[in-house]
């Protein structure tokens, strides 16, 4: 950590700060006298203080931590990549890329069944389908709950798909753990914290998406929460953030997937449903996250769009999804992985 | 609704869409057949249709609405602005400009026993005081539980004062609502649709502070979850929003005073501490946000900044706060209200 | 365009914007008289209409145009793809992906040459060379100015190389116009209208760059300034928008591709290095543009990056550039082009 | 200056940077060898130092300035606050607050001439009127040019009025600056850097908005582009920055005022009419600027607002320009100022 003190900071300020980091086993600060500011210079690992409460001290003007604040998550903890097991064989994170589909609300038996033929006919391994809905509007359709749930778990053993959905109430996360395989964290919760940490209790994958208007390093850290439980199987889902653009329902961040393959070991999906809201861009910014490496993608795919009860104007019906399949495939092979 | 077809929509994609809207009791739709495009308008309260719904029928290029989608938020449907009985003769929303002020934490009896005084003796009436706390990482001090809830409760009840916390577990709202006056619900949970139900089911005020990347249209549907419950004493905070600017920590957008004003009748509260996260601005953001109309204000107060367990770098200590109220005074009073 | 009236507003406003209308030769007036408000409908061409105008009259509440706002740049005027020719069979916006690469500035002859000679070695066709550079402080390099052009003119014109720099002054365009085969306008006079108009006054090929906060909306009406001025060869090149998201300088917006293609018939480049601000994620990113379908990249090359006079940081060195050469090839057959 | 290397810099990677360092006379650089990474603090003004330069380093993982980039603009340098004398007595940074007042665009003269009559009784002393309309689709009136110029000039002066007007291209500087009082930058051209390097030349006080997308960081910096050339009557002016919000066309940024009156000597002017782009927050957005500590602010007024030929949505007609001036001026009291 590097403590930047005020232009005047008088000599017993400095001197405050100095003890305040010795108290701190393994910590060693430096004072460096510029010309202009003193610096101080703060040898061990820094992770220890609390950058706030540093910078609150009188006469420090700024803080700026060198190391990263998320340990688990982190690459330079544990070097390889890591691989999440789903059930049926499928992996997420390896060479494999995977293509996650399915509605984005489960509304009936025949339904999420003929969803779940289209999508293992057309090559697909997991199958997913909202039961809880985060809805901006409360006079919209909220989603099927545990009835849902069940439907989707019935609809994906019977074609030995891995089942996918999002829970939002800690209450629900233990029925979801026992009837679904991977749990989803919605991007409206990335921080809620009690759900982060009651989905790091299971023992089930869990997707966590990224928030509206969250950095990576506050993504990382919300998967620390996860992790921190001793849940490791956590994988990662950019789908968009929140800019001035208006052509597009968010701006789909795939320079999210390089870095997130830097910085930490965790898989990542792309969603680029959500990450666009327009079916016409789905099928190039799917290309595109593969192409800059990502480990899947999720697409909604609706046999019957026009009848949806919620984000029609995103879902593929089965030929476009049929066709999506197809074109990237070649992107796959271009950087040498398989489908 | 306006309905804008695509350039080229054939004549039965056109019918298909009129034979929709004519499904709804009250809604009548008026085809336009432009020079270059068919546009439908919808004539009845379009709020009974689903606007992603229709988007997503074939030939649909966009779809506008032309009323706002919340209602009971709406000062259409209620043109009085409302006011909040908070206890204690203090209400929210009428003539007097409130000052809520406390730590960011409860950290002890004493700690929240001396705010609680500095708080009452400065002529504050609101108590605030965070027992479960939002981190952004799992290794920061996450708040002291309900046993804060009971500090903050003695304290505020010993001083004659309003208290107000946050709650963020569904499962602590019932315990919450029966310690605390008023329930606060944070930025990253403004869109945790399980837990404003949930609050909406008390029968204790809720003030909910916009989400770092939520639009006004999407904060006043945040708090029409609460409304839609039956609890109508709803408080909005804007706290900042997230944007590029990085010398402050959020943009206080101070501007959403007036418009909030404008199209709904609930009272709004701004809290220059989180949305600045700099203890200079803190009084300048004040005099603003009452010149703007806010309603009340925000504010951290520690009595002893520097060992704070969190967010000191934005706590006033009780000289400092007693300037700010000093500074308010005239403006409180330029703008016609009293304190 | 849609124009919505306020709850209330009485006849004699209603009126007063359907005369409006009626003035306009080919526009008509249709008023449909809702539960709630009126609306009213204009059928024809309402690019003649100034929407703020009409916005302005007493009694409207807002209006919502239904065509979009450029003309000569959109794909609904001339549905063919632009192909832009820069000179030496060079083609811009066909079935070949272009790779623009070079020095961030030009800084000698010996530079600029070795440069080119790299560049043409690893099989791109087009050079750049900054001599006039935006520099946000005063105190930063701000490159040579025509000396540089010359130089970039000499060791292009040497190599059989395509050439193309920033002209940021309108004072500069003829002399730059005469030695460089395309201008370049950076992001941040993207809104330089006079800038625009004076290069479209050439006979030259013209890179936009979209400006940081610039909506796709605002990149096509400015590219139509220089449409307009009778210069049909414009190139358009996403290179980031500013978010709030600091791990990289920019938020590289790879969605602008395929939207820039259903929009517009003119063709669009990807510059990664700016986008990205790290060398690193440059090569990741330029796979993900080719296969979101852009026509080109543009890319920092330096033959000694560590002595280079500005953005060092981002410019790969020969080797690299080779790399990056073999890792698009497969990507660019997989999307069906040539490089 | 902090320099982070990476986690494995070898020792020759490390002696590179110190060598690179010692190069400027002055500067010393500290190497701190840390238990993950060795840091290397430098000792000196680092301003010297290219901070990208530094950064492409072989084995630097990042770099980290500890002083503020600009120093004309900054109140390190100069402690006491500028206030630039306009003319006619008229001052901005002082005790006054001043408004600066009239149409988007110079029409006519008996416009401005109505227009300037209307300010003045209404005890403006500034002035405003666009001859040059930076308008963002060509097919927009673009303003009368040199002819508006010299009718501002006319109208100012009959009235005893200081004026203000933008210029956007250098070839017309020197014209503008001959017959305006103020030469104005609009947002579009914050940094059009030959742009502020002509107005430098000039002995015209300078007004500089902001731009859409620009830090403060950024915007003190294109202060220092017109103060570098010995132009010292440089008044800032916050309008609006652009963000998700769509209630309002920019997002105003309040919290601007005070953080430029700690960093910067400069006066800085509030223009709620662009910043908003409504109405009805004009008012209560002038009343936050100035209780926030502005020096002023700049509103759009035009006594005919449905004739106006560009923004007439924001212009206030005459009857509201005088609500304004009620309304503030209990506001300017409260603060301690006088209009």
């Amino acid at each position: 950590m590097i403590i930047v003190m005020q232009r005047q900071a008088p000599k017993d300020q400095i001197e405050r700060v100095l003890e305040e980091i010795k108290r701190y086993e393994g910590l060693k600060p430096i004072p460096l006298i510029g010309t202009e500011r003193t610096v101080i210079a703060v040898i061990g690992d820094e992770r220890v203080l609390d950058e706030r409460h540093i910078a609150s001290l009188p006469g420090v003007s700024n803080v700026m931590p060198v190391l990263r604040p998320y340990k688990l998550a982190s690459r330079e903890t544990k070097y390889e990549s890591t691989v999440v097991k789903c059930g049926n064989g499928v992996k997420i994170g390896g060479k494999t890329v995977v293509v996650m589909a399915g509605p984005c609300s489960v509304e009936s038996d025949a339904q999420i069944e003929e969803a779940a033929k289209a999508v293992k006919k057309a090559g697909s391994t997991i199958l997913r389908g909202g039961a809880f809905k985060p809805r901006t509007t409360p006079y919209s359709f909220q989603g099927l709950g545990r009835k849902g749930i069940q439907m989707l778990e019935i609809a994906a053993k019977k074609h030995g798909l891995v089942s996918i959905s999002e829970v939002m109430d800690v209450r629900d996360v233990e029925f979801v753990a026992r009837h679904i395989d991977i749990l989803q964290i919605g991007a409206r919760n990335m921080q809620n914290f009690d759900l982060l940490k009651e989905v790091g209790k299971t023992k089930k994958p869990v997707m966590l998406k990224r928030g509206l208007s969250a950095t990576i390093k506050e993504f990382l850290l919300a998967a620390e929460y996860i992790l921190a439980q001793g849940n490791q199987d956590v994988i990662l889902c950019e789908r968009g953030i929140r800019t001035f653009e208006d052509e597009t329902r968010n701006t789909l961040c795939i320079a999210t997937v390089p870095i997130v393959k830097e910085l930490s070991h965790l898989p990542i999906i792309v969603d680029p449903s959500h990450g666009t809201g327009k079916i016409n861009l789905i099928a190039p910014m799917s290309r595109a996250a593969i192409a800059a490496g990502a480990d899947g993608i999720m697409v909604e795919v609706h046999t019957n769009p026009d009848t949806a009860l919620c984000d029609a104007d995103q879902a593929l019906n089965e030929d476009k999804f049929k066709n999506l399949m197809g074109e990237i495939k070649p992107i796959v092979k271009a950087v040498g992985r398989t489908m």
